[in-house]
C-alpha cells in the first residue's frame, strides 16, 4: 500500500538521485566495546556528508532476519520481500546475472544420481563441488532445442539454472524433483494447459541433458523445480518516475537492479573511481543511479576486518569524484551487514547517510558509523522507506490528500 | 506474515534465551525532569548487560494503545493480538489460571439483576464490587452438569467466567445477553447445529445457576458472552522451534503462555531468586525460559514509586544467578508501562536489553533505563519483534532467501 501510495504522488522532474551500496556495509567490533569496520575506517568525506545530512539506520527486512542479497536488494530499492516474493528460478538466474523477461521460463536445476534402472539414488549427487559441478553445466550448455532458445547458468555446487526463452511459453509446470530417492525422476508436467508446449520443450531439454551426463561418474541425472517468469516488479520508472541506472560489477546486482527496470550500464574497471566514471558517462541520461560496492561484503566474509576498512576508506577517498557531478540527493548505506567477526550477512541494522542539497533534516550527529547512525535523525526503519525518503528529498513526491 | 516467514527460517539449536519479564517495568518521573523508577533504581548489574549488549524501547501493541496483560504479554512472545484476536472467555479464563484446551469451551459471564417477571433491570448488578462477587462465583461452583465438566472462576466486579470441558462441545452459541433492560435473558442458543448438544449443557447451568441466585439481592441473574475455545495458537516448539518454559507465579501468565505452548513450571518461593533458582533446576531441560516478575506492576498499580524501585532493585541484586546459568540470549524487559504516577497500565514505549553471548550490536549506552533505551542501538520497535531478534542473536534462524 506503501508503494502504491508513494506511486500515486510522484512528480518527475530531472534531479538527480544517488543510491551508494556499500554491500554488507555495516559491522561489529573485534572485541566487545571496540570500534566496528565502518567506525574504525578514516573517511573525511563521508563524514562531511554526515555532519551536513542525516543519519539513521536501516532494517533490512524485518528485525531479526539476515536477508540474502536478493531480498536486501530488492528490499532497498523499495519491495518489500515478504510481499515480492520472488521465484527460485528467477533470483537464481538474475543472481548469475541471466536476464528473465516476462514470458520468459527460468528453472532451478539440481544434479542427482541414478542408479542402472533410472532411480535416484542421490537428490544432490553428494553435493558435488564446485569444480565438478560447472564442466558438467558446460556439458549442457551445447544442448539445442527448436523453437526455443535456452541459457544455462552453474549457481553453486550441485545447482544450477536454466532460462528458456520463445513465443507462448508458461512457467506453469511442476516440479521433477520426486522428493525421494529410489524412484525416477518425474516428466515434465504442465499444470495448466498452457504450459503444454513448454513442457515438451522442457522434457526434451532433459532427455538431452540425460543423454550427455549418462556416463558421468559423480552426476548422472538432475531434476527441476521451481519454474517460474518474471514476477513483472513495478518497472522503476513506472512506480518512481526514475530513470534508472545501474553501475555494478557482479552479475547478481546487475540482474536484481535489472528485474526492477533499471539499465545496467556497461562500463570497464572495478575500482570506486571505475564506477563513478561510469556514472559521470551516462550522468545527463538518467536521474537515479544505483551504483554498488562489492568488495566490502567479499571482505566481511572472508572474516577480514581490516580489508574491509581498507575499502571503506578506498571509497571515501574516490568520493569527490561522485561528489563532482553535483547530485540532488545522495544516500550512502548497505543492503545488510556482514560483520567480518562473523564471516557472513547478518540481520543488525545497516547504516544509512543520506544528504540533500536541500531540506536536509538536521540532527546531532557529526561521523558516519552504526552508533552515530543509530542516534541519527532519521531513526530505525524498514529499507523500504529509504528511496521513498530520498524521493522525498529531491522534490519528486506531491503532497498526499488535500 | 513476518511470524511465517521467521517460522519457516527456524534453525532448531540448543542455545538458551531467557525472556525476563519485569511486568509494568517502564515507568514516569514523579516531576517532570524527574527520573523514572528503573533510573533510581541501584542496579548494577543490569548496568553492566546494557554497557556489553544493546538497548532499545518496544511498543506493547501499537503506538497510544495501553495493553492488558493478555495482549502485552501475547505480543511480547510474538503474536500481534491484533492479529491473534484471542476470544474474551478464553483470555479472561487464562487471565484466572483456569486451562482452556482445543475442543474445551470458555464463556465470559456477568452478574445481573432481574425483577419479579425475569427481566433484566441492571445488565451489570450495578457494578458489584468484589467481595459481594466472590461469594456467589463460590456458590455457581456446585453445579455439577451431568457429561461435562465445568469450572468456574472470578474475574473482577460483576465478571466470572466459566469454562466446559467434555466430548464434542462446540462454542459456536450466541450471547445469552439481550443488550437492553427490561427483557428477559436470551436462552443459550447453538448458531451452528454442532453446538446444539453444548448449548444444552450450558442451558442446564445457566437453569442452576439462576435457581441459586434466585433469593440474592445484590445480583439474582447472569448472562453469558463471548463463547470461545482455546484458539490454537501457533505453538512455540512448532513456530520457533523452542522448548519453552514458563516461571511465574500468578496463574494469569501461567495461562498465557500455556495458550503458546509453554511449559508451566511448578516452583515453591515467590522471590525473583526462588524463579532462577527455578530455572536452574530445568536448564537442560528447556531452551527458552519466561521468567516473570509480577511485582513491578503492582507497585505501579499501588502508585508505590519507590516500592516499585525496590523490587526493580531485588530483580537486580538475584541476577547473579540467573546469569550464573550462562544463557546465551539474555531479554529483560517489560510487558508494558505501569508509571507509579499513573497507578495504571500504559501506552509508553518499554525498556528493553539484549544481552547476548556473542553478536551484539554495539551502541553508546551504559545504563538501563527509559531515557538510555530510547538512545540505545536497538531502535524503536514493536514487542512482536523482540523473540525474533532473540533467536537471531542466538543463531537459530537461517538466512533469508539467496
Amino acid at each position: 500500500m506503501y508503494l502504491e501510495t508513494i506511486s500515486k504522488l510522484i512528480n518527475p522532474s530531472d534531479k538527480k538521485i544517488v543510491l551508494l551500496l556499500l554491500d554488507g556495509l555495516g559491522g561489529l567490533p573485534v572485541e566487545p566495546g571496540g570500534l566496528t569496520e565502518l567506525e574504525t575506517a578514516q573517511t573525511p568525506n563521508m563524514k562531511k556528508l554526515a555532519k551536513e545530512g542525516a543519519l539513521g539506520q536501516i532494517i533490512p527486512v524485518r528485525p531479526g532476519i539476515t536477508p540474502g542479497s536478493g531480498p536486501a536488494h530488492l528490499s532497498l530499492f523499495g519491495y518489500d520481500p515478504l510481499v515480492y516474493n520472488v521465484g527460485r528460478g528467477v533470483l537464481s538466474a538474475a543472481g548469475v546475472g541471466l536476464t528473465v523477461n516476462p514470458g520468459d521460463v527460468a528453472v532451478r536445476g539440481n544434479f542427482c544420481t541414478l542408479d542402472e534402472n533410472g532411480l535416484i539414488t542421490d537428490r544432490r549427487a553428494g553435493r558435488i563441488p564446485n569444480d565438478v559441478a560447472i564442466p558438467l553445466v558446460e556439458k549442457l550448455r551445447s544442448i539445442q532445442i527448436e523453437g526455443v532458445e535456452t541459457e544455462i547458468a552453474h549457481l553453486k555446487e550441485y545447482r544450477f539454472t536454466v532460462v528458456m526463452r520463445g513465443k507462448g511459453l508458461s512457467y506453469q509446470i511442476a516440479d521433477t524433483d520426486p522428493q525421494q530417492t529410489g524412484v525416477p525422476s518425474l516428466p515434465v508436467k504442465a499444470t495448466k494447459p498452457a504450459a503444454e508446449k513448454t513442457a515438451e520443450y522442457f522434457q526434451e531439454w532433459v532427455n538431452e541433458a540425460h543423454k550427455l551426463l549418462s556416463d558421468q561418474p559423480k552426476a548422472n541425472g538432475l531434476n527441476l523445480r521451481g519454474f517460474a517468469t518474471n514476477p513483472t516488479f513495478p518497472q522503476y520508472e513506472d512506480i518512481f518516475g526514475l530513470k534508472a541506472a545501474c553501475i555494478a560489477v557482479y552479475p547478481m546486482y546487475r540482474g536484481v537492479a535489472k528485474l526492477v527496470g533499471m539499465e545496467v550500464i556497461e562500463f570497464t574497471g572495478e575500482s570506486p573511481s571505475d564506477e563513478f566514471m561510469a556514472a559521470e558517462k551516462i550522468w545527463n541520461d538518467f536521474n537515479f543511479f544505483f551504483i554498488h560496492i562489492k568488495k566490502t561484503d567479499s571482505k566481511g566474509e572472508d572474516g577480514d576486518f581490516e580489508g574491509k576498512v581498507k575499502i571503506i576508506e578506498s571509497v571515501d577517498k574516490a568520493l569527490p569524484e561522485l561528489l563532482s557531478l553535483n547530485p540532488d540527493v545522495l544516500m550512502i548505506t548497505g543492503d545488510h551487514s556482514t560483520p567480518a567477526v562473523m564471516k557472513s550477512h547478518s540481520w543488525h541494522p545497516v547504516p544509512f547517510l543520506l544528504w540533500s542539497q536541500e531540506n536536509s533534516l538536521p540532527d546531532t550527529q557529526s561521523s558516519f558509523g552504526e552508533r552515530a547512525c543509530a542516534q541519527g535523525g532519521l531513526g530505525t526503519f524498514l529499507a523500504t522507506e529509504a528511496v521513498p525518503l530520498a524521493l522525498a528529498h529531491a522534490g519528486k513526491l506531491n503532497k498526499f490528500g488535500a
